[in-house]
């Protein structure tokens, strides 16, 4: 089925490119965006008439615990560490395959419902997430997470292991990355063997880092170094890393890096509601890192609505640094979309809307009341 | 015409008294609530099934500037005095009376979308805001802002003498008070008029106070003070403040705002926007101060959505204080509905769902992606 969507406003989100067209249609066929331009002389199977509305890029929630919905609201007032140890982690030992398919279905739906398309899980038995996600058409990067807690490492990587063999390029709306829950909860030999799977299967990793100021002093304890950033320094140079938070950092921290290139999860809901801090997003993307938006499991982060994490993003790095003329709106855009692609190695396919990229595409309505009387309030922000 | 509400989750919001009540009827009578129970065995000309929602106090919104709904978004990047010098008073200036109600109607049907019965407005041709509240029939707490800036005092003066004369104890829903706008914007001449016309006329007062370092700045520079408390300590004795944002203030200053009884609206959202910083809200609060919320005007707050604000005022306390146990949720509650009543002298007739008082009610569903599956997750918090 090929699909004509008429008389869009268009926030392609390519770069050096206008960032705001009106009365734009776009082509899709075969699931691919075929031809962008005013007044297109096509016929299609289906035409969406998108006037008044915005088209842009479905945003890329770049860290998950999709499976986490079924624990949505169930704790609050717990520090990271206590919330995992005594809350989450024995209510996860009791899940089962079915729970993990129906919690993915609820987080899937609730994605769609806000206008993601892409997501970067952490969590396990994602055979049935990927299940959720092929029935209803969601763009996912899994993993198995790996640690070396309750003595389970050889388990944990077997599945792991099992998981790229079974799944790795077998769908095209699906990825995988090497899962390190933590440098807390993963010692070195465990970290290194992860990093070689990494190296061998050209995968990225996803893993937790600095999400509080007691992580990175275990970090520190653990791998007895001065500083968080010289694991990273000693194993994970050649891997393309995704880090997840990334709070307690020190500025030469930051150097370091923006040196290494490593892209940054920023997680400004979860971060607040576990007393863990802000991250210092704007001195990040100021050095050149990649930093894109996630919002961690609905545990810690209540929902998986990016709209709701571009908002604290912003309004933190304003009101918190106390400088209002931090983080313009387009950027946070940018983080929400090209940011999240480059993150997962995906930026050849989304990110953007242009022609020969997938039609990874969302129309926001903007005829509510909170959308008056400016018609380019998207993210409540200017643009 | 009679009311009668079947088979709600009630969140009554009195003291001392359950949180939660499941199945709950409640009767409401020429506005008034007349009857609670369980299976309450009365004919009402209107019944509401209620089933799977909750029944709450309408939110209490204590700072507003209801017409700025034509500036929403027009802004980014600005700290407050430049945004109000350069870019919002000469905006103002063109105001006309028709701009003022329709932007009126504007907000009060976005208020209502969100919950909110009782709004405490700062700005001023407040008579075409009445209107529109009453037309649409929201409680309101109005005045006329007075300050010295552009040498218009006596012309402001004049206008709430005015406003007052044809306006006080005129209508059920629409109350008065005394509008300062800053101590930074208003002299001390003015300030010891307008204490006593709130003396006179008996009516609190509602005034910004230390909303940024700057302004807490220009308040001891401009009344030659150590602290501005000590502003209030010398003309506010006597008077029911009401004082919005209150970011800046020092712990003794906290102690002397405690001693005094003044009452805070916390703008969580504004503050972040205009670069601020974030208030002591939890310290405020176990300091005995009614903290309340306000969502600001559109212009810097974005929305008068008091879920947002509810959901910052949490989240802020934990995250940028880094301690997770700060704002139990039904504290936040609290602030949104009990204490906003107290602020406003209102708490005899709204605030708590109870026999005798208005039926100031909101029916919330949670038939939602992201209520699911915890029924009782408004806020986004645990109760």
């Amino acid at each position: 089925m090929d699909i004509l969507i008429k008389n869009c406003n268009l926030i392609s989100m390519k770069e050096n490119h206008e960032k705001y067209e009106p009365n734009m249609d776009i082509y899709i066929k075969q699931g691919k965006v075929y031809k962008i331009g005013k007044n297109l002389d096509i016929k299609a199977d289906k035409e969406i008439d998108a006037s008044g509305k915005i088209c842009m890029p479905g945003f890329v929630n770049t860290h998950t615990h999709i499976s986490m919905s079924i624990f949505r609201e169930t704790l609050d007032g717990y520090s990271l560490q206590d919330w995992l140890n005594k809350k989450i982690w024995p209510m996860e030992d009791k899940l089962t395959r079915e729970d993990i398919y129906y919690a993915s279905l609820l987080s899937i739906i609730e994605m769609i419902e806000t206008g993601t398309t892409t997501a970067n899980d952490q969590y396990f038995m994602a055979e049935d997430t990927i299940k959720a996600a092929n029935e209803l058409g969601m763009r996912l990067q899994v993993t198995r997470t790996v640690n070396d807690v309750a003595g389970l490492t050889e388990q944990r990587i077997n599945e792991l292991e099992e998981l790229i063999k079974n799944y790795n390029n077998k769908y095209d709306n699906i990825t995988l990355n090497i899962g390190i829950h933590g440098l807390y909860t993963t010692g070195e030999e465990t970290v290194k063997r992860l990093i070689k799977m990494a190296e061998r299967e050209k995968l990225p990793v996803h893993m937790h880092f600095c999400e509080n100021e007691k992580e990175t002093f275990d970090i520190k304890n653990a791998y007895n170094v001065e500083s968080a950033t010289d694991v990273l320094e000693k194993y994970f140079t050649r891997t393309h890393n995704i880090l997840a938070h990334v709070v307690k950092v020190t500025d030469e921290e930051i150097d370091v890096l923006s040196k290494m290139k490593v892209n940054v999860s920023h997680c400004p809901v979860s971060n607040l509601r576990l007393g863990c801090g802000v991250a210092k997003v704007q001195q990040m993307l100021d050095k050149g890192i990649n930093v894109s938006l996630g919002t961690d499991g609905q545990g810690s982060g209540s929902n998986l609505d990016m709209f709701d994490t571009m908002k604290f993003t912003g309004l933190l790095q304003k009101g918190v640094f106390e400088d209002s003329k931090n983080m313009d709106s387009y950027e946070i855009l940018k983080m929400a979309t090209t940011n999240g692609a480059k993150a997962l190695k995906l930026e050849q396919k989304i990110g953007t809307i242009e022609e020969g990229k997938d039609a990874d595409i969302i129309i926001i309505n903007l005829d509510s009341v909170t959308c008056n009387p400016v018609r380019k309030c998207i993210l409540r922000f200017s643009i």
